[in-house]
């Protein structure tokens, strides 16, 4: 008799989906929400949540897990904040995926949190194609980019449950038209909340962090 | 007997490297130089080409590959230069892959050519993994991405035979330190040429043609 053993090789997208349906799980137990920040390299993500750090209350309240292909710069950048962080370093890699973040949520104090931000590595393809558990995306545009994106990078903002559109205070020097990013925006996403912002100036933050506390979920 | 037909699938990086190769060999027969123009979306990669197009010689001289997730905006702009121009969709794709590039060329007229550009997917990670048939990959940076992007990702920086740092108009009203940003570029490759470049304001572009007719192959 010959016995035939068949190995079955999962794809790994089915992998990263159970690792997302399980961090997912944990955080509701915990009641920890957890918001995945996707954009270009130098989309401001980094001066985003810097900036939003004064807004959303106690800063052991939240965590930064962020996400990078080299250096710890930006995990560097959120700890002098005061605010816990891990830096998950993707290894080249262009995206983060669910089974690393499950691990390093694994090593926070969950009970002390009630917000997460993944910082995904800069890129606005790959990322929007992981689920890595969080309860919604969030796309981050610069004006610098260019109002076009949303339509050349529609997977994204289709994707997301917010747009924030970052460096607000170089709209006088760049060719950006706000009414038509808009309009190219819920082109491909209808009525998603679009928030204007400027980090470095400070504006626009507040109503950003109340969609946070009461609008993401 | 029993007889034992095995399948061998090759792995996809190397029939890529096959189509590369083949591309590489029919340019240099036909005396066409081709550079891989890799940035992050709204670096500037369209306008880049929009400004150099001028400095070029004659517009049937040249043409462009433009690659994208989605639409044909880039190549209608092109287009509207009167330079030979086809778009390449990836198709959700974070990167543009050898055979497609070698199709694209084959239906252009490589004999009337000398130089052709192709605009990769606005992605700083994955475009610098894959060898299209260039003879030279050109990292395209935009001042307000922040002078810290070549430590974030390194690649782009290692395989590139020149930097062009955009948007250089913008510089008064970014944090963006040039001097550390030439640090960092020549950490990653050292003494890589750096050209700096507004497109908007015309600045820059003379010595960067220049370079792509006398120094890049």
């Amino acid at each position: 008799m010959i016995t035939k053993e068949i190995r079955v090789y999962r794809d790994l997208m089915g992998a990263n989906e159970e690792w997302a349906g399980k961090t997912r799980t944990l955080l509701t137990e915990k009641g920890v929400l957890m918001l995945n920040l996707i954009g270009s390299p130098g989309a401001g993500k980094t001066a985003l949540l810097e900036g939003l750090s004064s807004y959303l209350g106690s800063k052991d309240s939240f965590a930064v897990l962020e996400g990078d292909v080299a250096t710890t710069r930006d995990a560097e950048r959120i700890q002098a904040l005061g605010v816990p962080v891990s830096q998950l370093l993707s290894g080249g890699s262009c995206h983060l995926e669910a089974k690393m973040v499950y691990h390093a949520l694994m090593d926070m104090d969950l009970d002390a949190l009630d917000l997460v931000f993944v910082e995904n590595v800069g890129n606005m393809v790959c990322p929007a194609e992981f689920d890595v558990g969080e309860h919604a995306k969030v796309a981050v545009l610069s004006i610098a980019e260019g109002d076009d994106k949303p339509l050349k990078y529609p997977l994204l903002f289709r994707e997301a449950k917010a747009v924030v559109l970052t460096k607000t205070d170089l709209l006088p020097y760049v060719p950006f038209d706000i009414d038509a990013s808009r309009r190219y925006i819920w082109q491909i996403h209808a009525g998603i909340p679009i928030f204007e912002v400027s980090a470095l100036h400070d504006r626009g933050l507040s109503d950003l962090s109340s969609w946070i506390h009461e609008g993401s979920a």
